[in-house]
């Protein structure tokens, strides 16, 4: 892999500073926001807002979530050149980029609506979660968003990204991904499984959990269905077709995690009180 | 107009709440995510996900912030369906779909970086703000998140939903909006305005401002930039993107306004602190 992407993930500015005392002139941090061109075969698929970084993995993760690349073997090369990540398949497809309309297509020809979003993910090959692969202590899984805020590199130095975190059934940190937008972190994240980069691991990655620092929308629950994940755990409120999407894919869906307490939306047997002493 | 759109945006749920004394079982409500499909002239535009409710407004101030549709007067009808919103306009514009696709052709064919995503939206039409139509005392703008929180019909019931309110320059909130998602709470409050539906105010609103109750991306302050509104106020953190569009069009932005204070990242001359008493 070939990358001469030396973007920063955050750039300092001046600002006014302003309380009831007054206003001051100081400086601060803010999170690089800039666009990404995913390219395949030569040809323009996507272009998402991003903090730079792991652009690859990106991109990687974006495809094999969204059920436009099924194996890491198809990736003859992938280059990062500044906001651009190109990759290039062993096998030309040219139906990439039909199957990506198509399947928006399909979508919009059944009707509209929860169900469909659902259905969706069933036409791009996304199974159900088996049951026994992973299970956490409660005690641990309160723990765990004091363990990502202090991993997060860049959220510390400006308060405005979000952060995704791979977890074992003991409460360990194993993978950190950060972004402006909290499904390219996700994306990041997967995307590292994916190219077997950042860890040995491979996906999918059914006896982990993930944790996000923001909120939980559908697009979170698909693409941790998509990568094996059983249980997803949000800092924030789950959405109504989150939740639906998860009941329906058997995966434990927890909300609210923080100030050492939270809500589990559905797969409660995921998620265990060991006896008091 | 016509509507049977007779959804709600909240559910209620089941759920274990679970804190270090144990586990209960309590209702929780959960605010609803669906896909909202934007249809004009037959065709499908967008699908967004997004909470029921003034999904008209969503479609319209959508159109509207993307460049896609200058006047309400083209809008023959807007007829929304559970979760599709169809209008027609006066004149058949075969066009409004090609167009998209070329501004998006052409961000690509330039070269992707912020400077092009700026120079798109000077493209569609959209103009550096005037000096002099607005501005705000400090105290008073410390105290608007309390005033948008208050009037929060969704949130106090969920915690998970984004407000955009729009206020005049002494304090008063005189449009909210709530969605899942940021980008539709204030393009569902811009497209009220574009359709003149809940207020007697044009477009540009050059003597208001607006603010979010979550992060501003460079997304928020490109719909900002093209309703015309010269002061972004947002509760989180801004991008870079968000920082440098802003000072490009002559916005102010003020960010992590909360708790009593606020930075402003540009255009501080809109924002002054009277002497004290």
């Amino acid at each position: 892999m070939k990358s001469d992407n030396v973007m920063s993930s955050f750039v300092s500015l001046p600002v006014f500073r302003s309380d009831s005392h007054g206003a001051a002139s100081v400086n601060d941090r803010v999170a690089v926001e800039e666009p990404l061109e995913i390219r395949v075969g030569g040809r323009n698929l996507a272009i998402t807002m991003r903090t730079p970084g792991h652009d690859a993995e990106l991109a990687a993760g974006f495809l094999f979530t969204e059920g436009l690349l099924k194996s890491a073997d198809k990736i003859r090369s992938i280059v990062e050149t500044g906001n651009q990540v190109s990759l290039e398949l062993t096998t030309p497809d040219d139906s990439l980029l039909e199957r990506q309309d198509r399947r928006f297509a399909t979508t919009s020809a059944c009707g509209v609506c929860g169900k469909s979003s659902i259905d969706s993910l069933y036409a791009t090959g996304c199974t159900a979660l088996p049951q026994g692969t992973f299970a956490i202590d409660a005690d641990i899984l309160r723990k765990l968003p004091a363990v990502l805020r202090t991993a997060q590199a860049v959220f510390d130095q400006t308060g405005g990204i979000h952060a995704a975190g791979l977890f074992d059934s003991q409460g360990k940190l194993e993978l950190i991904r950060e972004d402006v937008g909290r499904h390219n972190a996700v994306d990041k994240l997967i995307g590292a499984l994916f190219l077997r980069q950042s860890t040995s691991r491979r996906l999918p990655a059914l006896d982990r959990m993930l944790l996000v620092s923001g909120r939980a929308s559908f697009e979170l629950v698909q693409k941790a269905a998509m990568a094996g994940i059983p249980l997803l755990a949000a800092v924030g409120a789950p959405s109504s077709l989150a939740v639906e999407t998860a009941r329906r894919f058997g995966m434990t869906l927890a909300g609210f995690l923080r100030d050492d307490r939270f809500n589990v939306y559905c797969g409660p047997e995921r998620i265990y009180t060991p006896p008091r002493q």
